[in-house]
């Protein structure tokens, strides 16, 4: 009887092997798949330390084309030593369409750890699994195909492989203080594990693997991730779906009834200038010192004065804190992604401020009038820029937009002279002129804007540049007075996360 | 008299603020002429703590337009803690064509720091010079404007800056010990910079501004600036000198002798893969914890089975622990750079290992045949390429090439079988037929790198591959004798540096 269970054990080994080999290539042959059907593919690994997930990760990519997928091993940083939201780095190695990222350990594992570690309280907490159920919402809607796959050991096995890994001399190293916490402190993480999983199951459900069986473990996995590809191939590229409108808003104005003869005397302009500069000065100062993050968008008409305008803050700042990001048509890699994404990646560390020259509303903007992504994309994506702004002021960003506004007849004005002054002519293109022809289309576009994202957190300031100093003068006051309020609420912010 | 003086130095001070003005401009004016000429140009500011250098960045910068500059300021790490080459960081921000990057402190202040902290000795001081000669000589060649600019301030004139900024609680902070250090230091640190200065002043010169006089130093900055600018414009982009081989090489055989009959039983293979892999695995670990850096590049011709054989390295990695970089064509901001860029950028950390699926040696092959570089540019770049590889084996990498090598009749058989096999018809495009035709053109190119870049410090491996076990085999064996040899070097060359 004893013989015949381990033929039997080694018949099953002999034939799990067999159908990983064939998965493996079942994997291989997706990669052309999904290269044709430009589906861009996140494969999240998370599961208990020494529960395999490096040697899974082996077993899945074996086969696969160095050309098609990324591996990548975030960790888990102190929250103290985090400098920028703490999905970044998720966002920064999403795959581009075709394309699959491994990850080695996920969102989960980030706010769970940091959660134990009483790092976050309660409250962070609860905003961290909304904003990993919008962010999965996001990838998805966009057309990120998502798994999640769990590998799970029980605490009796999990002990027997640290402790194989820390009686050899050469593998000791890859234990750390944190296993063994989690190894001491099993059941808490088993509880938090399993209510952070209950509460992101919904958007894109979860995948137990049984870890204590490796073999098991990785032809599940495979099997897995293989017929979600193959569902993914047969069905397209999933479309998104319409969501509603439920932040709290700022009623905005029409543009059309915005008072645009405001003016400033030449000699108030400059006192203003230099006192506001100087204050700016001065914050910016302790804004690197409390590393508070700071935001602060552009957008507005061709020639209303958007490069002047910045010009007068960036002069301000210390060129060793500050970044202008001008945005232009997105490059083929960043088409390639989550429109956000090249947003995200140019976020300010902490303590350090950058300037969006033009921003992410050029998706319901330029890209909306112009036809360069469809209707359902950017009606989805006034709600997905709310979130994408939550997320930032929940992190504790200042976050400014400026429409920096005129009137056709100025802009007609400021055109003519740009294109008769010849140190000028170079801000004046063919295409300025095409976009002026679609002004009305513009206006109702950005009514549009102002109307859906003029949210408390951050509202839209309308920047009257008729007068471009009168403009100057209140975009720097408007930043004076945020900068200053962000500091008074740093101290208090901090205590209730 | 004295009434005379103070007219006279406000008169003075009232004409150097029109003339910096009257720069000002002019540098925005240039901004125009350097998109246009396709330029691209690095200003360095160099100079001693509390010199100015910042607030003079803010003047050189206050009226240009933001697209057009980048502004960097690098911090001089603990040499323990570096984990890429020192001049990866200057590397790395260094502009596309057309556009400005301002150093705030550059490679001087790196290599002096690390040298007066005993971080690096007198030899790795003086490798270090000879690396910065020739990443300015490599710019240079490649069109780069590059000026380098010393921010001069006497001792008392520093003593006066510091206590003033230590008086002051909004900013404290900004100074810290090793500014103090740098004071106490003065001297050292005066004969240290001035040894540099006179050691790195032949490729592109120094200019010493007087950092006493702010107003002074900021309006001599943009008269260098300008003038240097206005000089490279009517000049056109420089085309680099040609330059003299004198690397220690090896001989390497052309590629019509290479006997390509070599092959391995399927038996031995299957053994012999198998210890490799295991052994490969043990020393990534070692390699990890040691923090050896290690890049792997392959050549060869299509079909010769690079893919395959990457695939048996990478199946005994730890996924964790390396990258695989597939080179194809540039994009447009990876063109628009230094041709080397993308690869610097591309690094891996120390610890870490690389692996690229083609590599720089693209500019001596296909960009040589296709015609995508000037004459002139490959045939600098084969001592640009040996310049940059010593420059990572002096940093202590492991650094492998192999040229994996088929005869011309396999190429066929296997372009015939992918052709006809549906799986594998992706590997097969037109243009690998059209390479094909170009056999004879390419031998020649390969032959001459191999000639010209077996360098002592990072020869050649030629890897007969019509047998692609034989291949894999040869491969990894290679492998596990240089990381074996790495491992036993690694504690000596620690003590040299």
């Amino acid at each position: 009887m004893l013989r015949d269970f381990e033929t039997k054990k080694r018949e099953d080994k002999a034939s799990l092997n067999a159908e990983i080999k064939a998965l493996q290539s079942v994997l291989l042959g997706q990669q052309q798949l999904l290269m044709k059907a430009e589906l861009p593919v996140i494969v999240m690994i998370e599961g208990w330390a020494a529960a395999g997930k490096g040697s899974l990760i082996k077993e899945l990519i074996s086969e696969l084309d160095p050309r098609f997928y990324h591996v990548e091993s975030p960790k888990v940083l102190r929250e103290a030593e985090e400098r920028f939201p703490f999905l970044y780095q998720y966002m920064k190695p999403i795959p581009v369409n075709g394309k699959v990222t491994f990850l080695d350990s996920g969102w989960m594992e980030n706010v769970v750890r940091k959660y134990l570690r009483h790092e976050i309280n309660k409250d962070e907490y609860r905003r961290r699994i909304r904003q990993v159920n919008e962010f999965e919402r996001q990838l998805r809607d966009n057309g990120y195909i998502i798994l999640k796959l769990f590998l799970h050991i029980r605490k009796d096995v999990q002990y027997e492989r640290l402790y194989g890994l820390v009686e050899e001399p050469a593998t000791e190293w890859r234990v750390d203080g944190e296993d063994l916490w989690q190894h001491k402190e099993y059941k808490r993480f088993l509880e938090a594990y399993d209510d952070f999983m209950e509460k992101t199951n919904e958007i894109v459900g979860w995948h137990i693997l049984d870890g204590n069986r490796r073999k098991t473990a990785t032809r599940d996995a495979l099997r897995i991730i293989t017929q979600r590809i193959e569902r993914g191939v047969s069905e397209g590229r999933f479309e998104g779906v319409s969501l509603e409108e439920d932040f709290p808003l700022r009623e905005m104005p029409k543009l059309k009834d915005v008072d645009l003869s405001v003016s400033i005397e030449d000699d108030e302009y400059k006192k203003e200038l230099k006192r506001l500069q100087s204050r700016i000065s001065e914050l910016h100062n302790i804004i690197y010192r409390k590393r508070i993050p700071v935001i602060f968008c552009y957008e507005g008409w061709d020639a209303a004065g958007k490069g002047g305008n910045i010009r007068r803050l960036t002069y301000a700042l210390d060129p060793r804190g500050f970044d202008v990001h001008p945005i232009a048509s997105p490059l083929p890699h960043e088409k390639n992604r989550h429109f956000l994404w090249r947003f995200w990646t140019k976020l300010p560390k902490s303590g350090h401020i950058c300037i969006f020259d033009r921003t992410w509303y050029g998706r319901v903007m330029v890209e909306r009038i112009e036809g360069f992504c469809s209707e359902k994309d950017w009606r989805r994506a006034y709600h997905e820029i709310n979130e994408f702004e939550r997320m930032l002021t929940d992190w504790g960003a200042v976050l400014l937009k400026f429409w920096i506004h005129i009137d056709s007849d100025v802009q007609l004005e400021r055109f003519k002279d740009r294109q008769n002054t010849p140190e000028k002519q170079w801000k004046i293109t063919d295409e300025d002129w095409r976009n002026r022809e679609k002004w009305d289309e513009y206006e109702i576009a950005v009514n549009e804007v102002l109307e859906k994202t003029s949210t408390k957190n951050a509202p839209w300031h309308i920047i009257e540049s008729n007068d471009k100093q009168y403009a100057r003068i209140k975009t720097l006051k408007i930043i004076v007075k945020a900068l200053e309020k962000a500091i008074d609420n740093h101290f208090e912010n901090m205590m209730n996360k």
